[in-house]
């Protein structure tokens, strides 16, 4: 009965985001995370590994150790333990403690890379910082209902480099830097993004004609996947705007209960949707 | 009576795309291009080529093989052959078989380049795949419906491109690489699209201070493509939700036949357009 | 009487675009323009020069006399003359002849380059070609309405290029590229405009921490031109649409007079606007 | 009583720009700053600070005094002066003059360059203009309406920066110029931003198949602003204009009092809002 309770307790802070205890948890968590990432990063920095290695080494083992009871706790307090372990956060819980447990028993001299590997995917415990942003998943939405549109584009992107690539492996040839179909496609999409490195560069006149209208059909192009993000931004905000009207709700801070004439929110003070026009002329 | 049942029943499998056995067709098709085009990749890759080109080459003669006798099926299946082959995928078909069987005529040691030439001419099979999507035509017939606005916006990047080049030819001169107008206009477009390879460089006071107008210069007239087609795709969205809308289907699925009053589509789950404001008012 | 009748005539021809005669008068002009400015450009590449350069001196001649002849029936046609020759077409047409009749006093060695520099701007001939567009208007009108917003994003960008081109001089100093404060500038502008020629590169650690910032603004800020546009161009779109409707005309090509409920244009095929919900509603 | 009728008339003309004399002092006080600025730029030139130092330096001392004057003609006429000396625009008006003050006391040899930290600093007195223009505070209100989905959109880049920087450290190694990991999302910031300086490239087979995925997602995702930046533009143009409608005043240029079928602004001539097509139907 009074471990069910802990075990309440604690989920109400670990996975709860609602009361202060549960706030403050999720807080500390991310700056440790920021942390132990900054650690790792500094620790890449040759000057300073030799310096500080030791510290940071140390640092690495607490942030680890650290993790690894907030992971255990997790599995603990879930009512569905399988379930958490095998989700997405719980695979990135697990992927980033084990790595530094690995450079344990890993430690022969030609594995040391391999060592470094491992460390640097610590770096993953990023993207737990993911799930802490509402506002995200409405940016999330939108894209995603813009996927197969999205999707069109990069085949056409594709192929278009596939096409140009080929091209300029004929034009220029692997004794101007276009060594191979793949290398000439990777020089494609380096110009295309409109990236531009500089590494290779067309150096034939026809060359430089047919790198012109890449260069150009790229600038262009990108005016498409933009159009359709912007279509569905409007329709969310579109659609947002009429739940908003239809539930006398506030679009900025969700606030319910307005008086069908107010045009400020009582709570933030930002206006209100306008009641639809048919509504207000009948 | 036999054969034309035969030639029924190839042409739902190799045209169509309802059937089963067409959907299955389709995508081994697909999958066969995809593998052809990367053979022609890696033996463009010298190492693989030495190694493996052998190889290669074989698998090259079985898609050309394989290819041929789709095309030859395809000829034959069709109710008006002659449109088939003079159409666009007709001619791509074509072409995607072409280049291999003239390889044996052309093997003299000079011709070598132009082999390879005709051997990457087989990544246009490529193309074919265009015609696997759906999406893509809506994606399509946006840009086609701007493409007056866009004619009109490259035309004045080419009109741009000119002028900045005679400019530049000018101020920075053959000397500093701005060799000839042509070539300065190649480095207008390589700067105003933003891609930037720095093979060639401004390098007096007064060229920098143009180079820096015609960046901004491109800088902002991206904007203008891509507020051309954000416009036409929100019109576009607009149109198939009005449909929707006076059709009573779900804009997502295209499920027809729900209630007038239902928020949520029964088939896919995803919201349904709402109902003209004035219509649910009177 | 009969001056008067051939100065009409003259003018429908050059001036007007509706008849036959116009409309031929239009392109044999646009396509003797392209000519004249391939023209300029061939003659600036070295190789070509030497061999046609000859040939290019006579074509050019004959382009001049051409057009020398077309501006001096434009003054005589036109009904107020002096408000022709002081339009911004009038001077456009009298800059794109007069450099090369100048190229004949200037002979002296040392001039050599500025008679170039005269030949070249014959190119601004090109400029004549925008006044051919009908749809250019559209485009121009929608971002003149634009104008003042993208002047503020304009001095914007000024503002944040001076505060970071002073930063970068401080921190990477004349040692590192960063000669001067405009050179700085130059750099920056290089940066957030995304051109990225590498010219000049940060190399200390805190240079590279503010163009990573940099960077990062000038990629996000693209976002408001953007924005501003596409939201003139939808503006503009609906504005269309509502004068379509009210005037029950075709969007695409114009044609009126359909009936109230015909939802394809009768001439061109293309979608009608849909009648205002409220309309079909009472 | 006399003091205070000063106090008040310099109010009106120093804080105001409603009258002509307070016009006519921030027109005299925009040009003074961008000459003042001007100064330092020219002197950052070694070959013009080797001529003209002497000049330079008279002259931004003159300026210093100049606006040491305004700073504290403001504080004498500021209501509360306090409020106004701790306001943005106070810190940025002391910080524009401190720097040369302390330029006398710090004139040790090793101290030169800060110095010219000191004087360089005077830059953000341009900063000031700001405050100058009214449109910019709609461009300002609406991005500030898009801050949250923006910092959104910068947190994802930030962490696709450090995976993809991570994984190109491991890739491509210290000894191909990815000295370390911040080093490596310095480069994966220039590569996704589209900037591509080219300083640092990606040599292996893997390490350009990375930077290929990174290019194609920094190209993809500068749709993600944009959408948001133009959804918002769309929806402050919107709400505008419904102002507008309810308050019959003219878009362009404020106007009040146009009769109810007015179509055009009696004032400026710009076409006015339609009325909502509900009710002019009821």
């Amino acid at each position: 009965m009074a471990a069910s309770g802990l075990r309440e307790k604690l989920h109400t802070i670990i996975f709860g985001t609602d009361t202060p205890a549960g706030k403050g948890f999720d807080l500390v968590l991310i700056y440790t995370i920021l942390l132990s990432v900054a650690t790792v990063m500094l620790d890449s920095v040759a000057a300073i590994h030799r310096t500080y290695g030791n510290w940071l080494y140390a640092l690495e083992w607490a942030f680890t150790l650290l993790f690894t009871v907030e992971y255990f706790v997790r599995i603990y307090i879930s009512p569905r333990p399988l379930r958490y372990i095998f989700s997405f956060y719980g695979l990135v819980d697990l992927l980033s403690i084990v790595p530094t447990y690995l450079s344990i028993f890993l430690t022969g001299a030609s594995y040391l890379l391999i060592i470094r590997l491992l460390r640097v995917l610590r770096i993953f415990r990023v993207l737990k910082l993911v799930r802490y942003s509402e506002e995200a998943n409405m940016v999330i939405r939108t894209i995603f209902q813009a996927r197969r549109k999205i999707f069109v584009f990069l085949w056409g992107v594709i192929v278009i480099s596939v096409v140009f690539g080929s091209l300029m492996f004929l034009v220029e040839g692997p004794e101007r830097g276009f060594t191979s179909i793949p290398k000439s496609i990777y020089w494609v999409v380096v110009t295309i993004t409109t990236v531009g490195y500089g590494d290779i560069t067309p150096q034939t006149v026809f060359g430089q004609l047919i790198s012109t209208v890449a260069m150009l059909t790229g600038y262009s192009i990108i005016a498409i996947p933009t159009g359709i993000v912007s279509a569905e931004f409007i329709n969310e905000s579109h659609r947002m705007r009429e739940e908003a009207r239809r539930t006398n709700r506030c679009v900025e801070c969700g606030r319910p209960g307005h008086e069908p004439d107010a045009r400020y929110c009582f709570s933030c003070g930002n206006p209100l949707a306008e009641p639809a026009p048919s509504t207000s002329g009948s």
